[in-house]
């Protein structure tokens, strides 16, 4: 049996992203069209974590489609959370559902959830892991709102550290010809190397910039992201440096007409109330944007049988370990050992992290 | 764009409110024959505090018109609780479902909601200051019971001084010509003024007393409300007075053949367990017909394009803050201020607390 | 007016419970021919302590009938758990909703329950007392497993004096013809004398052992269950005798080849992960005829109006009490006491504990 899964947006070729798009496209134009295509289907949402939004993205969409919803979202009252092993847990929930939808902090359970799921799952975030969705509703977002996914230069301002959510856009725009990134944040906060070496290999432009109104002028999309008081080195930098972080309608005054502004939500103050009516802020239209990605993401899943399909390309290894203490297999320990390699380097095929031997 | 909301139930005409108890008769009547209006449509309950009897009915009355249902009800788990602002909320929720129905700790939050929500918005209760729909179910009960809704004695015994409900449910019946009160409580917890002004206004007749049994007999409906034990000046009042606003069966037997006996439940022990089985009971009727009471508020506001709406009539404000420490304003402070002027004072359009200069 | 509800598996009659678990099985075989029977019906799932396999169970069951469902499942926040009379809610609810699920942890509670809802009250465990649909998940198993509910010889291993499922199960198998049952247990944890006793008076034969590999051989199934660590008297008795009591693949060797392996679920290790990928696991198969057979009960309840009753055959005394601190008529003062007789013995009718002249 073909298990059909969305792990990592990169499980799907160039060419079922594009499709993917474009059937987002054409529900939001034609709702009424796709009103009872997954009529008798059933998804679960299994969210070991809450997370309201993207939970409530999930179920908004399958219910758009026809389909209805079952679920978790509280971890200490959900007796499946408790002491059984996410095999037996998504065992059965598969036996219910014809497809899931997972929200978990450990990193590589999506993966592993998907080893005895004998339906679709998608992964609603794994940690710090993936969360293709999210890459899934930008990509969505600026297909729709600019017209094309290529030749566009792409600020990304903020935490471009830790930011996950960046990370995967970076990489998922890299496949397409002609983007270019500007990347705005401080010294201590700037994209790791790997993130680097993607845009080198795919020829993809990239400045690193400090300062976001300087750099704004020539921008087809700005991505904001929030810094968290924490990462600033010190509360005086934090009080000197934060501003430059902070969009607001004085910023937005040396950006291009056409330029829209994307973020992934929830915004604390990184940018300014006042810049939410002006026509560039595209950033509660991406939430919507994102429940038409889920929708076609749930309905391909659903119904085109042949069209994805995840391949365990790695090799099974049983000597050695994650080094990564947050990673699945660190507690999971019936999971069969999956690498990869990489840079002549075995790579865990849950968590992306280094194997080390033992 | 007309926004249409439920914020109070004062919003609606004379003529609108008549139409929804009509209604919501008619559907109690053949639900068959709205079983299908629905269909597609989808209601978000955000829940920012639990009432699960409140939430389920909201979640029964969308259901039964063949819509469906996402929302939380969990604050503390919840993302969109946390960090989040409430315009932010909204704005995405609304991008999600096609009608909102919102309880909320927050003084005015209802009414700020409104403002950023492109769907309507029915305040299912914010903190102490309105819950149209709970009147809704009270009026829909006498009508369907009674088989009007004037020149009628209503006795209201209990807790009136704190009770949301009972304010409310005195300002709607003035409205219908010929009704009068019987206000039934201890001297601590009588009616506040500002009611006595609106049935005074009216022109309804009331008494104001303070024993049950003595004032129960030419009443046509007896609204019980609790009296919390801490409301009492003492343990020995309390001792004394509480069998005093009790109903039981040898209460009753001073009634009427045809009183109905109503409550908003949840109970505790201000009716004896033995009335229940008496025909004059009709608390747990009431329950059913705020369902049909929600039934038919959605479907006008999902399908009556032109029958609600809800006007901003207030004036903005920057000089000044209102004096209420729960009203929403002063937690969400990109809230325009916005007033109106009652007996020369400025009221919080949001709270309706009296606003100080700054 | 009728009352039909399953509190008890004992409460079907031998004829409703074979129809039930026929038509499971017409249901497996042709889920779509049943996908719209209870459309336009919803379930509320009570559920006053967390299971979110149960609940999920129940849910999904509904909606594959084209039913929606409604419910709680987090007792805390909930406003219905809190002070409310459970006499309260449940007459409430069952005015909203079509057929109600639950669960509670007070023994004797469904059966409370149903005294006073107007819509079928389905037993989804009431504390340590009973859970019939787990019930009926292990015959439905058994029967399209097996393809016969007599003439087996069924081993039960674990913990035999706490489980609640166990017990029910050897009652219910004892009225089928034939059936023998293999007893594996600690000396501490044995099956209780009147579990015993209804094995005698129904002439099924059973053995009481205590080791698992040696007893194995000639079972046609075998139904695990959990000993918990603190069940053994002590540290180096479990450390001893744990091993005997858990399933591998070394033991399976000397089991037949069509001998059936059962497990409620969860599980925590008393079956080694390896034996999940053998042909005679059928301990998640088993969780999806619970659906089926949830869906079969569902549907009989709300369809087939004559089909279950429930008698309350009991008699009312007042001048005693249930001797179970944990009944509910020991938390619900106005719940009227019936009992029956046994052995000459007065039996509360909620909890089937002895009671007592007080």
């Amino acid at each position: 049996m073909k298990h059909r899964h969305v792990i990592d947006l990169e499980d799907l070729t160039f060419m079922q992203l594009q499709h993917t798009i474009e059937l987002a496209g054409k529900i939001k134009n034609d709702p009424e069209k796709y009103a009872h295509v997954c009529d008798g289907k059933i998804m679960a949402t299994l969210f070991y974590e809450p997370s309201t939004r993207t939970q409530m993205s999930f179920q908004t969409a399958m219910m758009r489609l026809g389909g209805k919803v079952i679920g978790f979202d509280n971890p200490q009252n959900s007796s499946v959370a408790k002491g059984e092993s996410l095999k037996d847990t998504i065992t059965v929930m598969s036996g219910y559902a014809d497809i899931i939808a997972m929200r978990n902090p450990v990193e590589g359970s999506a993966k592993a959830a998907s080893l005895y799921s004998s339906v679709p799952v998608i992964n609603a975030g794994d940690g710090g892991h993936l969360h293709p969705t999210q890459t899934l509703t930008d990509v969505v977002t600026l297909y729709n709102e600019k017209g094309r996914l290529n030749h566009l230069k792409i600020g990304l301002c903020g935490d471009l550290k830790n930011g996950r959510t960046v990370h995967s856009l970076v990489k998922t725009m890299s496949h397409f010809e002609g983007n270019s990134f500007v990347l705005i944040s401080t010294k201590e906060l700037k994209i790791p190397d790997y993130i680097k070496d993607i845009m080198d290999r795919s020829g993809c432009k990239y400045t690193e910039v400090f300062d976001l109104k300087e750099n704004i002028s020539d921008l087809d999309v700005l991505y904001m992201t929030r810094i968290q008081r924490e990462r600033f080195n010190s509360e005086e930098e934090y009080q000197a440096q934060k501003g430059t972080y902070i969009l607001d309608l004085e910023k937005l005054k040396y950006a291009k007409d056409n330029m829209i502004i994307l973020h992934p939500l929830p915004r604390v103050d990184e940018i300014a109330v006042e810049v939410d009516d002006d026509p560039r802020a595209c950033y509660f239209k991406q939430a919507v944007y994102g429940m038409y990605g889920r929708m076609a993401l749930i309905l391909l899943l659903l119904e085109d049988k042949d069209y994805f399909f995840h391949t365990k390309s790695g090799k099974l290894t049983t000597h050695s370990v994650c080094s990564n203490d947050r990673c699945v297999v660190n507690q999971e320990h019936y999971l069969p050992r999956y690498y990869y390699k990489k840079n002549g380097k075995k790579i865990c095929e849950y968590c992306d992290h280094e194997i080390r031997n033992s």
